[in-house]
């Protein structure tokens, strides 16, 4: 950790400065600049006290060198984290795809979706059964009901199942029918959920919030991680920017940063990255040429009727040409795409 | 609601999409323009429907004319709400103000900041008892024991209590404490918890997530007053945009908008908002200015020991300067802030 | 174009409106809803008269419905625009690759840079004479000497020449010896150098400004465009966001959003769209997936002693190693990339 | 500066870049962290070497101590810059106020605008002759026959006369009818034109681009006043985020922050900043109480038929109350708003 004094900072304030950063278990070494005087703090474990340094008198600001987040860091674990849950195995040159529809509306709308996605290659099928809705007026899921027959579609097909969790009182009772537990973007920074998803012990989606920072990102799963749970997967699905032509902005670059950054593997969502059928094969390319782990894609026996996010889901016919582009991605660059 | 179909849309398209349009119960009018065809749908009550209908063959986007919120809405109710929780009211020209430390520290810490926000005018009291923090390894509050500090420090002053809840299976300890239930910008969209406030029947100060639309806000509003709760107070508190200098970008113009839109008065967090001390008391006298119905500030006695958030409170000093600040820029607007 | 009214909006209101409609040169088509009145105004060609219709008394909002850009627009021309300079391709499968240094530093430098480029495969050669710096106390480019260099660097290679220009009165200058006017992102919205650069005939590379919206784009195209100038390249090189991991952030989505809107080549720029050395080969290839025309790369010599944009430069291994990894997506998804 | 070395740096690694720090004439201080080295560079002036050092090996990255800007910096000079232009005085408690239409449409249009706004205590006359404009179909200005009823307007009242210039070549003619050159947020960094606009010695308000930085405005301002013209106003009217509801986000807390940062002045232009006539007056009223130096409101005899922003602009009425309500706020704060 770097502080930095301001231009006119007394003797004392260095000297008091100093001795705060001693009294926080750090070595202070301060270097005298032509126009500045920093402290370097050395021996910090997290930059958990950077703040609480800028309240001093004389200080300008605190620079963090080291990342606050610990378990999730490649610099602790270097080789890659791969997440098996059932069908769906993420990471390690497989790329992982979970496809489905949007919300769990009925029997018959599952079991086909399941069987059409696995036919086109899926490895894990997607239906949400608690839906977080910005509007209370909007359909708000079958809740039980939509886990039982998501079981009943893995039992159809073998698929395992991916679906949210969005209260912590629910998590034991999605964990008794899902393999995964999705925590969606709202939720990227509910912690008591995170704690209870990662005492579960299920494999976890961890979706990165609309304005959240890798680093956030990364805490988050620290929370996960740190609950004792390993199994976690980051899922880029778009942030919010100033761009109204898509939904949200699905940036790329995510991919590889993380990848240089942590262990866990790294999932895209092009559906909700992008907000709109047109966009989605193109993106789901792109991320595979990104290096992702994974896709999570909405699929739907008819788009038009959805109950939720039509206008973003791919049909059966799109999505099989979907991971017909895909894979060839994939093979291109040594890796396997879906089963 | 308006249908755009595609420049080269079909008779068979433009039909359908007419056809589907009439099936959700909505009157469909169609207009040929000289290069589009749209149509109205007529009769809509929120913009549910929006989505699926860009589903359709033939459809390129779809504008919604009506808000989605409406017991928010000023449509509604014209005359402007008046939040009252003890010693804090909040509306109609009264401007409240809540201050106190980010955390509750010790019975000592909450009790010397209760008496000198209390001296200086505030007519609240803040603090937090749960705290949700990015990092698990950082502060995470003294939970029911800060609570209890919080309800000692109103028996001493005679101040309105504000604490955070972070969880549905928390709402009923915090709300025996306190007087105001806060949601927290993370848990904006915690529906869960929105519901369960709203069942609460305390009067709720919901922040702005600093990624949401006003859109989004009022939504998540509505979460609480359609569970039966009419006491909401809307809370800006700065979103995230490109700008570093400041950790939030405080966007005022969402004071002179919200109260065009709704009936619920407004209150600023200028702390939150820039994340620096020396910007606050400026910051805040703005907010009185664009027409805040309420002030929320953090205060410390010692910010530079807080065990979080020092960086951006103010001192005792600093606050007594900027609610005279404050004061000034009321009255001169014909409005009476603090107590 | 749609015309709000707002909900209370009287008789005389929406009547003196729909007669600014009409008084326009636009069929004004009154729509009662249940709740509020909306005019079609049909006939319209472009948006210009959305904004003050805005400023009607009794008037909501104003929806526009047809895009402003014209001549640049799909709807016009269907067929996909190939632009070709010299050695360059860009369009109709064919991916052109545009490599070289940020700015021109010596002779030697920008030869070997273009031997080298041009053996991995780019089929143009970049590189900065006039360079717009953030900084007044940064280098500034070689001007002049700089374009005799690149002209120099074309004789030895054959590679098309592609260099920014930065004002009016270089316009010339630069056309003299470069086969592409590159228009940099801080002058997108220049509209005497769009101007200019559309009278001067030479194609251009039109780079998307950092907070520019792809409407804005567009309309920047279009002031080259409507100036005769039919071969623009788009290029989509990064927008602002909250993010700072990445300098900017690379919106992949813009490729397939362009592509549905536009007949123009897109050309993406992974160097400065993430402003890491690191992450630019997975973002290169991931733009070929998206469907990207051309690539334009920074690529030096020595990027430790680069002049400018060293920490975003490939060096020629790097380089040749990522051609290979776009070459190889490119064919598996049937295109031809670079020479 | 300070260079953060990766973790793993090797003992060669951190002596070759320390190496390269003395090579750029800095002191290296290397200072060995518990999990990282860290190379403090001592002496530097400006931080333009910051990246080139980014691509060494083992370098992780490198954190600029010391802002890169110099003569607009507080540090070089402490006490307050005031602008004087005519009836215009900007700064030390004045506050001066630019209004009158976004352009110039006719002769008794900007004569009647001038009067009015003078007698609502205006202390100079905004108004467009050059109009730099999205679209390529709108009205661009009338050009000198602007700039000609632009000073006849001065002539008629006394007000000082503020108007955009966008390019090199104007510059000359638009300083021989107007008192300040105003630069528009389109070419905040068009360098020639910061160049030529320094050279010409007049006044300039240099409008903040919607995603630049603080940083980057103060370097924008010092490529002005490194040309010799130390009359520089910055002006804050808004920037790009996700925001909807206002065509731009007016970040206030800029005033207070520029403040701390530069002895400039500080003009806040809250019609562009909302875009909508309606959060005018609030937002003015705030921009004053945040510590403003200036405003600049466009102001439309009849903004229903204006030419360009009619959608933003208040009438002569809505401006005279406009003016009513930021005096008082002025005048709580001990400064004196316009004439």
């Amino acid at each position: 950790m770097i502080v930095v004094m301001k231009p006119g900072a007394s003797e004392h304030e260095i000297r008091h400065t100093a001795e705060r950063v001693e009294s926080l278990g750090l070595k202070a070494h301060i270097i005298q600049g032509t126009e500045r005087t920093v402290i370097a703090a050395i021996g910090e474990k997290r930059a958990e006290h950077k703040l609480s340094l800028e309240s001093s008198p004389g200080v300008a600001e605190v620079v963090p060198i080291l990342a606050p987040y610990k378990v999730a860091s490649r610099e602790v674990k270097k080789e890659p984290t791969v997440v098996t849950a059932g069908s769906l195995v993420v990471g390690n040159g497989q790329i992982g795809v979970i496809a489905g529809p949007c919300s769990v509306e009925s029997e018959e709308q599952i079991l086909i979706s399941a069987q059409a996605v696995k036919a086109a290659g899926a490895t894990a099928l997607r239906g949400g059964a608690f839906k977080p809705r910005t509007s209370p007026y909007s359909f708000q899921g079958l809740k039980e009901q939509g886990l039982k027959l998501l079981a009943a579609a893995r039992e159809a097909t073998g698929l395992a199942i991916v679906t949210e969790v969005v209260a912590t009182e629910d998590v034991d009772l999605v964990a008794k029918y899902s393999d995964v537990l999705q925590i969606g973007a709202r939720n990227m920074q509910n912690y008591r959920l995170l704690e209870a998803a990662g005492k579960s012990g299920v494999p976890v989606l961890l979706k990165r919030g609309p304005s959240a920072t890798m680093e956030e990102l990364l805490l988050a799963a620290e929370y996960i991680l740190d609950a004792g749970n390993p199994n976690v997967m980051l899922c880029e699905r778009g942030i919010r920017t100033f761009e109204t032509h898509t939904r949200f902005t699905l940036p790329l670059a995510s991919v590889p940063y993380l990848r240089a950054k942590t262990h866990l593997p790294i999932v895209v969502d092009p559906s909700h990255g992008t907000g709109h059928t047109y966009l989605v094969p193109d993106m789901a390319a792109a991320s595979v040429a990104a290096g992702a782990d994974g896709l999570i894609l909405e699929v739907h026996p008819d788009p038009e009727n959805a109950l939720s996010d039509g206008y973003q889901s791919l049909s059966f016919p799109q999505f099989a040409a979907t991971m017909d582009r895909c894979r060839k991605v994939a093979q291109a660059l040594d890796k396997k795409l879906g089963g």
